[in-house]
Formats: structure tokens, C-alpha cells, sequence
């Protein structure tokens, strides 16, 4: 509301300024990037925001104290130095001004200036570089890990006590709507079965009857037609839990041509495909493609080898596609068998093409070729799987992922502010010149105040701010943090020298808080992936799908082993008759590891501090522990949150 | 032993080659700084590379990990951009090499490079950026930010384990003692006083007597005459509070000239000192001081100036004396009050010595001058102390400081190896000349290998392997990371390529392990401090020292109001005749929060969690948590370990 308030008044005053003839700027445009923040799919934007505002304070304190060490020191380098007539290398004056000082030594907080700020007061004397050494320790080494101290702390506060919220929250509803449901049965207050079904439904039309009757089953354990307050509070939970349905169906193939899939043959190929060689074999396979890659591909031997590699991948995919079920094969948590065939299949689609244009117009099209390299390395990538250490780094990677595009979502916006803003001061100031350019001060990025600047002889002239993805690619390089003083001494000079203010908020922002905030993310992540532990609410899953004879025996197998497995049940079944209970063709499995997220892990490691029969504290005082939390809708989406 | 074995066989080697007139590589040298983790007073030292050997492992595989990206993005690099024939800004062919585009990728990691080695793709197209973006972002951003979270999680969970350890040890060592004093009464087991304050004189020999009664009065609640087990295990940590026993002496002027010090006069000086007003005007002197520094001080003024100051800081510092008791203005935990005293004394004799050296030899002494700046500097600091928000961060870091020196024994420990193989392979490879110097190449640091190098641009001749200082100074610059990439080419131009690895395993030594460890042990020193409260064990002691009408009123006054406090007491007794029960005219007070180490925190926070009655698992349990540890002699140094 604020902000379309001050657009609009900004709006009008543009306006009226615009009718008498004088060019005002639009600072309301600073302000859009909020709008971001409340229109998009942004909760998790919102919270990221919130948790930066919590942590402010506290971070300005010792913000506070880090800009007195950094002064004190200015204020000594101002002494030691000042009256030496020392010169940089550049020729210029070194450590005459105080404000200079400061700045120099703010860049050499980041390190950005390390070693060269030192250098001529080295040179003169060794001694002095201990000053600069007790500098690097306190601000460089303490102060910004102090930062990332007060960041995670406060993130991680912030975060348990969100999580605390929606735990109570979901609990509390989930017993009003007991309350709402429930009916008596002897001295006990229950939900009957037809009722709960009916919930179910409701609730997740999308889950499979299977599923809906194992759930049952577990809620109802000795089966007697209802559902007790206990087993009905866990209901959100047990909806929660992936279970995927692995219907034991026979390949396709064995009901179209079974004579041709149960041939000898047939069999052979199958069971060459399962065997762990096969994999091997695959996996030497892409390291000899990788030495290929990295050879020169003028070569016309060469160019060929990459036809064989891709007929070798595609062969692949087909025979492990006849070997096992398509359908499981492609499943929902089978993302490098997803992977694959997309690597593959469009690095087949751009070398066809590519080869097409090749033979019509006899010449490569260069994006295409660039996508043919890429994708080709990519490739490369799988042979990670095949390595189980290495694949448990890849989960939490994985993992990782959907809340990392949070802090792309924040990013972004920070991003937008500080683009907007680099625009309005310095748009067109600096220009591009390609290099064989005649324009005048070519060499100067257009601009003669940049002569003899490290900006221009470091060739920095298209990094500017005249349009939205140049200013992005310069942020980004701000973030990076390398050079940033260059940056800042270039556009103050083909502007005004306080410019660099803005080069040294944007580093507050964006590195001493955002990226705090993104490192802090990623070791809570990686904490909580290593704590983790299977749930009570899992454990029962699992327990009754044993119990009901519908499971695979290790949850935890690789994803290879699993359909090795079924494929065995199914053998058995084929061989045997089926000497197994195996009502409805079907068993169940909870998903692996690899595809939950922080908040779930992080939600139900709280709750199980919990008492199941702690009902919480009430409304109120859920809603008090932080003001500004947002109440969610209905039980499932809390806990799917 | 092994390192000694390995020095004698090196020697040996040598003296052979040496009578055959061969020069070979006194090798064992690297070994050598392994004497220094073994003798030197180094429990610490060794704890730390444990954890470092116990985090080996597990980085190992991330490392491989991140290998492997990194190779992965050369070559699509190198597929990329090794044939547009692109150039960099010093006109040097880009991205041809393999071997090369690693070195530059893993430059770009450590964001050295940043923006340079992006700019020259980036000005052939725009949408090459991505590619470095991406590669930032998985390298820099997320690979970085694991290695932390695998070192610090390693680092917490080692650091658990031995502080588990310990405290089991003590535990177990108490209640050895207890069965070995023990003496019925009654029914129970207990140990008699006498014993009791026979033992606590053998183990705690330098505490007074009044402090030793006030344990007892603890331990035997009742008064009984005896202390019982579970009383007398708590023995080790009541030691292990630091009870800061306060005389109420009167001031020594009191007692020599009581007519003047009680006068009028002397009273109302004393209330002045007392009064807020007075720190709050030394604030002001000190702010003002401040910028009389940053002045320029060639008018006669402002060098008059520093006298006045001067004047007025030893002018506080007799008042204060004047006004508190000397004994407990110097005491113990008075550490501003030191801090204070040292520097005006030193800032007074070397200003002393300087103006005495300037009217004789009509110079100033550079030396002494420089020290006179730093000392004037450092005065400033006190401004910090007087707002309470930042003493809590200061506290922090004091309390951070004795573990610090832990880091800078490892740190010397890793440069001492690194320097010496540095000295043996670059050992006069770059020299370094006065700017007026006409010694060949001497811009070029006297070896033309370095012609048009970035190295000789830099300025960067003095830093170099020629003795230990210069190359500890370099190893320094390389921690800092900036420029490392300069450096690692010069030293390769003058010697040979490979020379790089070694650049590169300083930067996986020290950068990747142990300044991640550096900052886990900051990020949970920080943790701790802010996770504090009192432990049971000390608020019975408080309660105790009130019950006994023995205690100041709070215990977290600060400073100078606790000196206040003492005074009024004091002022009560003399003017109302002592109508409180003083007996002995002492008061005790629990030491304040800023001098506790982290590791006596984090074992309190463990033994929270033991249960009294829990005597820990047996002794070959407990030395089996870890096989490595050392087991400490006695209770009481356990304890404060």
C-alpha cells in the first residue's frame, strides 16, 4: 500500500514537474521492486524479508563497531603514513586524504586492494607490514565472521520459531477439526471410517485408492472401523510422507510380444543390463567421451567419434528402457534417468541440426554448436551417480535447490533497487566500444576522465549501467566482490566522487547481508541433512507396509537396485506362482531423502520436541510469537509449507 | 619420533652427498615444524590438528567433488572459447590450454580474477557472462560455503566429544577421590570437614581462607560437620568459579591522612569522579582528542595540544586512583583500568623521550614517533566501553582471544612448513631494489623473466621467499587470498610451471581448512556467548554469598558502578556505625561473564545434561569416545582445561 501510495504521488509530482519543463527524477521507480515481493508466488520471499528485518539491529551494532575499528585504523594509517610521501603504484599520493584512507582500507576489509594497498608502505619499511596484518586479522578475519555469526544466529532463530508456529498451527487444526468430525463410540470420542475416507478425498483427491487404504490402515491400526483422536491428529503428517505406489505391472513388451520378451536371448540382454558391469561400462564409456571433448575436433576421426558416442548413449537408454518398466523407469523421483535422456536426446536434436546446417549452408551456426558443447559436458556429469559418497553431497545439493531459488527471488530484487538506482546516476556515462572502434576515447570507454584509470586499462567499458542486463551482470560482479573498488573509482570519476557510496551500500547489502544470509541457508541445510533421522510418523508407514507384506525390503536402495528388485519379485512371481501374499500386484515405498525440502526436515524435527498430547498454546499466543507471520489457509497447505 | 627418525636419516643423506660433493636438499627441514606441536606448551595446537585429521575425510569427498566441477566447466570452457581467438587486456591468447583454464577457473573460485578473466568472452558476446555466472555461483557460492559447513560441522562434533570426555573423566576422578576419603556417619558415606579443608588446601593452595569457608558453607548446607557425595563431586566446579573476594579495606589515604581525605573538599572531588558526568566528559575529551589527531599537527597549536591531553588523561587516572582503592582499581578483572593506565604511561614516556630526543638532536626518532601515533590511536578505544550494546561484542571477543592464540600456534605451525619449502624453491629467484636504484632490471625485480609480468607492474619485488619474515608476509598475502593468482605466475615465470601446485596447496591448506576452522570456532564462540545462562552450580554460590549478607547487590554492575557500590558500603559502615552484619568486612562476587574461556562454557553447557546421580561410562569408555586423547593428571586442572 506504502508503495503504490508513493508511486503515485510520485507519478503526480513527475507530472506537474514534466508540464513546467523540468526534468525530475523518478525515484519511485526504487520503490517497484516491492511490488515483487507482494504480487508474486513470494511467501518464502516475504519470510527471507522478515528475517532480515529481525536480524537488523543487532547486525547495525556491530556494524556500528566495525566502522569505529575501521576509522581508528584510518586515523592511525593517516599518521604512519601520511607525511612519508609514499606514491602507489599508479604514481599517485598514497594515504594523504583521511576519506581516501578510508575507503582504501574499507576495499581492503573485502580484500578486493590486497596486496597493493600495502605495498609502498612495505617497501619502505617491512615493520609496516605488521599494521596492515593486525588489520586484515581484526576487520577482514573477526569482524566479518562475526557478521555471518550474527546473520546465522539470528536466521536460525528466526527460522525455529516460524517453524514452532506452523507446528502449533497445524496441530490446533487438525484437533478443531476433529472436534468438528467426531462421534462417540463407546466412552471414546472417534472419527468413524466413512467419515475419514471422505476427508481423505477431500483433502488429496490425487492420491491413489492404495494409498488411501494403507493410510487407513495405519490411522486405524487394529482395524475397528474408526479413528481415534491420536492416530487422526497424525493424519497431516502421514499425507506428508511420500509414499510412492510402485504397481508391480510386466513390461509392456512382455504382454505385446511376450514369446520375443521371453526368449533366451531376450532374457540374456536383460539380465547383461542389470548387472553392475553394464554400468561400469557406461561409465568408462563417458570418461573415454571426455578425453575425446578435450581433444581437437578437427580432427575428422574425431568429429565421427561423437556419432558413435551419442548412438552408444542412445542405446543405452533404449535397452534400459526395454530392461525395465517404462513407467518406472520414467517415475517422479527418477531424476537422473530423467536427466539423461533429456541431455541426451536434445544433445541428438542439436547435432542433427547442427549437421544440417552444416551440409547446407557449409557453415556452423554458433549458438547451436555452443549448445552441442555444453550439452556434451553435461553428459559428463552422470558418472557422479555411480558413486555413492559423492551422491549422498549431490541429495543435499539437490535438496538445496528449491529454497536456494528463494534467494534468487531475493537477489533479484535487491538486484532491481540497486540497477534502478545505477541507472538514474550512470546511465551512458560509460560505453562500449568493439575493438576495432575509431570513435574518439574508444580506448577511454567514450569517456576522457577514465584516461589512465584501472577501470580502462583493465577493459572493463562494458560493464555499465545503460541498460537493465548490463546493471544485472555489474551487480553480479559486485557480489563477486574481486575489483569492486576499480568499479567504484571508474564511475566516480565520470560522475561525482560520492558515488562510491553507492558501490559501498550495495556491498553492505548484498554481501555482508545477503550472502550471509545465503551461506547461513546453506550450512543450516547441511546440518539438518546430516542430522536427520526417520520419523515416528515414517517408521509406522513403513512398519504396516512390511506388515502388509507390500514392500520393498530396503527403502534406502539405489534407484538401479529397486527396479532390479521389482523385476525379481515379478520373476518370482513368474517362476514361483506366486508363493507371496501379493494381494494387488502393488507394493509401496517412501520416497527417498533426496527429494524433501529444508523446511519439511526442519518442521518435523521440531515437532518431534512436541508431546503428541500438547495441544499447543492457543490461538493468540501462536500468533504472538512473531506479530507479522502470515496464518495459512488449511491444514494440508501448513504442512506442505 | 617418526619426525625425529626422518631428521636423522635426512642428515645422514646429506652428510654422504656432501663428502661427494653433491648438493642435495636438506628435505627433513619441512619436518621440523612438527617439533613445535610436540614440545612446545601445545595441548591446543595438537587438539585442533586432531580435528583437523578427524575433517580429512569427509572434505576429501566434497573436494573430489568440486574437482570435478571444476574440470567439467574447463572443458566446456576451453569447447566454448578456445577457438574465437580471443585475447586478454594484456593481449595474452585466452582459453587455449587446458591446464591452463583450470588454473584460471580455480583462480576465478577464490574470485581473484574477477571480472578480468570474464571480460574478454563477455566482450566477444553478452550471453557468455551466464557461463561465468553459473560458474560463480556453483563453485564460489555453494562448493565454498559446504567446505565451511563440513569443517564446522566436523570441528562441533569433535569439539562435543573430547568436552564429553572430559567432564566424564571428571566426574569419575570425584568420586575416586570420594571412595578414597570416605567415612561412614550414620548411615550415609560422607567426607568430614577437616578432610575436606585438608584436601581443598592441598589442590586449590592459593585461595584465601574466607573464600574456602564459603565453599565449605556451600557443600555442608546444613552445617552438619560433613560433606556427602553428591555435594563433594560438585567440588571440582565450585573451585572452578572464580570468587572475587573484595576487601572492604578503607583507602589508603583514609587511613594516613584521615583529616584530608574526609574533608569537605575531598568528598565533594570523590562525588564528582563518581558522578556519570565525569565519564561522560572524558567521553567528550576523547572525542575532541580524536579530532585534534586527524588534524594536521605542524602548528605549534595543535602539537601543544597532545600535551594538554596528555595532562588530562593522567590528571583521570590519579582521580580515580585517588577516589577507589587502589588494590581494587588494579584488580584482576579490572581490564580497561590496565588497558587505561598502560597506554597513557607508555603514550607519556614516549612522547617524553621524543621531545627530549628532538630539542638534542633536533630530530624526531621515526621509530619512537610512530609508536607515539599508535599508543594516541589506541586511547580512543576506551569510547567503546562506555556504551553497553558494544561491550557485549567487545566481551565476545575478548573471551574469543586465549583460543585465537590456538590458531596462531596452527597458523605458524602450516606457514612454518610453506615458508621453508617456498625458501627451498624460490629462495632468491626475485630481489627486491630501492626505487632509485640502477641495478639491471631492477624494475623488473632483477630477473627479466618478469619483463611486462603483472608481478613487476604490481610493485610487488618484496615479496619474496629471501628469508623467513618476507616469506611469512607473503604466505600472509596469499591467506588474504587478492592477487594470489600474481603471485603464483611470478614465481612460475622464474622458475617452472609446476611451481603453481604449490600455490595452489598453500590455498587448499590454509584458505579451505584452516580459516573455515578459524571461523567455526568464531561462529561457535558467538553461538555459546549468546546461549549463556548461569549454571546451577553458581547460583548456589550467589545464594549462598547473600545468605550470608556477604554479597553486592547485583553481579553484573559494571565496572565502575560495582567500585561505587563498594564506596556506599563502605560510607554506610562509617556513617550509620554498621548496622549490616559484616562480620569480616569482605565482600564476595562472582567474576563477570568476560573472562571465562569458550571451552570452560561449552563443558558447563554439557554437564548441564549429565544428571548428577549418572556416574558416566566406565574408564575404558570413556578413553575409547576418541582413542587419541590425552588424559589429564589431576581434578582440578581437568577442569580448568
Amino acid at each position: 500500500m506504502v508503495a503504490i501510495l508513493l508511486s503515485l504521488t510520485d507519478l503526480a509530482i513527475y507530472g506537474v514537474l514534466r508540464v513546467y519543463g523540468v526534468r525530475s527524477i523518478r525515484w519511485s521507480r526504487i520503490v517497484r521492486p516491492i511490488f515483487l515481493i507482494n504480487f508474486a508466488e513470494s511467501r518464502q520471499i516475504r519470510r527471507a524479508f522478515r528475517s532480515i528485518r529481525n536480524t537488523l539491529p543487532e547486525i547495525t551494532y556491530v556494524f556500528l563497531l566495525f566502522m569505529f575499528s575501521l576509522l581508528m585504523f584510518s586515523l592511525m594509517a593517516l599518521k604512519l603514513f601520511g607525511e612519508r610521501n609514499l606514491q602507489t603504484a599508479e604514481g599517485l599520493p598514497y594515504f594523504r586524504n583521511y576519506l581516501e584512507i578510508v575507503f582504501d582500507l574499507y576495499v581492503l576489509v573485502t580484500t578486493a586492494n590486497s596486496p597493493d594497498v600495502m605495498m609502498p608502505a612495505f617497501d619502505f619499511s617491512s615493520w609496516y607490514a605488521l599494521f596492515f596484518i593486525a588489520f586484515v586479522i581484526v576487520n577482514t578475519y573477526i569482524f566479518m565472521s562475526l557478521f555471518l555469526a550474527v546473520v546465522y544466529n539470528n536466521y536460525k532463530k528466526h527460522l525455529k520459531n516460524e517453524i514452532r508456529k506452523l507446528a502449533y498451527m497445524k496441530r490446533r487444526k487438525m484437533i478443531e477439526a476433529f472436534n468438528l468430525l467426531k462421534e462417540e463410540e463407546g466412552e471414546q470420542l472417534v472419527v468413524r471410517e466413512a467419515r475419514w475416507k471422505q476427508l481423505v478425498k477431500l483433502v488429496a483427491p490425487d492420491i491413489s485408492n492404495s494409498h488411501r487404504e494403507l493410510l487407513l490402515r495405519i490411522s486405524d491400526n487394529e482395524q475397528k472401523g474408526f479413528v481415534d483422536k491420536k492416530s487422526f491428529v497424525q493424519l497431516a503428517d502421514l499425507l506428508n510422507i511420500q509414499v510412492v505406489t510402485l504397481k508391480l505391472r510386466s513390461h509392456p513388451l512382455a504382454r505385446w510380444v511376450p514369446r520375443v520378451y521371453g526368449s533366451a536371448a531376450s532374457r540374456l540382454l536383460r539380465g547383461l543390463v542389470r548387472h553392475r558391469a553394464f554400468v561400469w561400462t557406461y561409465d568408462a564409456i563417458i570418461l573415454i567421451n571426455a578425453i575425446f571433448i578435450a581433444l581437437d575436433e578437427e580432427t575428422p576421426y574425431i568429429s565421427y567419434a561423437e556419432w558413435v558416442f551419442l548412438a552408444l548413449y542412445v542405446t543405452e537408454i533404449l535397452l534400459k528402457v526395454y530392461t525395465y518398466e517404462p513407467r518406472a523407469f520414467f517415475g517422479k523421483t527418477q531424476f537422473w534417468n530423467w536427466f539423461d535422456t533429456l541431455i541426451i536426446f536434445a544433445a541428438l536434436t542439436a547435432t542433427i541440426l547442427n549437421a544440417t546446417l552444416k551440409s547446407t549452408t557449409k557453415y556452423n551456426s554458433q549458438q547451436i554448436l555452443d549448445i552441442v558443447f555444453i550439452l556434451r559436458v553435461l553428459r559428463l556429469i552422470r558418472i557422479v551417480d555411480s558413486i555413492q559418497r559423492f551422491r549422498v553431497i549431490m541429495n543435499t545439493l539437490i535438496n538445496i535447490v528449491p529454497t536456494m531459488l528463494t534467494f534468487g527471488g531475493l537477489t533479484l530484487v535487491v538486484y532491481c533497487v540497486f540497477a534502478i538506482i545505477g541507472m538514474e546516476l550512470f546511465h551512458g556515462k560509460i560505453q562500449f566500444f568493439p575493438a576495432d572502434s575509431n570513435a574518439p576515447h574508444a580506448l577511454e570507454c567514450g569517456n576522457p576522465a577514465l584516461k589512465d584509470s584501472l577501470f580502462a586499462r583493465g577493459k572493463y567499458c562494458k560493464n555499465n549501467f545503460n541498460d537493465f542486463a548490463s546493471s544485472f551482470i555489474v551487480l553480479m560482479e559486485l557480489t563477486v566482490v574481486n575489483q569492486w573498488h576499480v568499479f567504484a573509482n571508474g564511475f566516480a570519476n565520470v560522475t561525482v566522487q560520492p558515488a562510491k557510496l553507492y558501490f559501498i551500500a550495495f556491498h553492505i547489502v548484498m554481501v555482508i547481508i545477503i550472502v550471509n544470509i545465503f551461506v547461513s541457508f546453506i550450512l543450516e541445510a547441511f546440518f539438518v541433512e546430516y542430522s536427520l533421522e526417520k520419523s515416528e510418523v515414517e517408521t509406522a508407514i513403513e512398519q504396516k507396509i512390511q506388515e502388509l507384506g507390500m514392500g520393498v525390503q530396503e527403502d534406502e536402495l539405489q534407484d538401479e537396485q529397486l527396479l532390479d528388485n521389482m523385476e525379481s519379485d515379478e520373476h518370482e512371481l513368474e517362476g514361483e506362482g506366486g508363493t507371496k501374499p501379493q494381494p494387488k500386484g502393488l507394493v509401496f515405498k517412501i520416497a527417498s531423502k533426496r527429494y524433501r525440502t529444508v523446511d519439511a526436515l526442519l518442521q518435523r524435527m521440531f515437532e518431534a520436541e512436541i508431546p503428541l498430547e500438547d495441544e499447543g498454546p492457543s490461538l493468540e499466543e501462536i500468533l504472538n510469537l512473531s506479530p507479522s507471520a502470515a496464518i495459512p489457509r488449511n491444514p494440508n497447505s501448513e504442512s506442505v509449507a
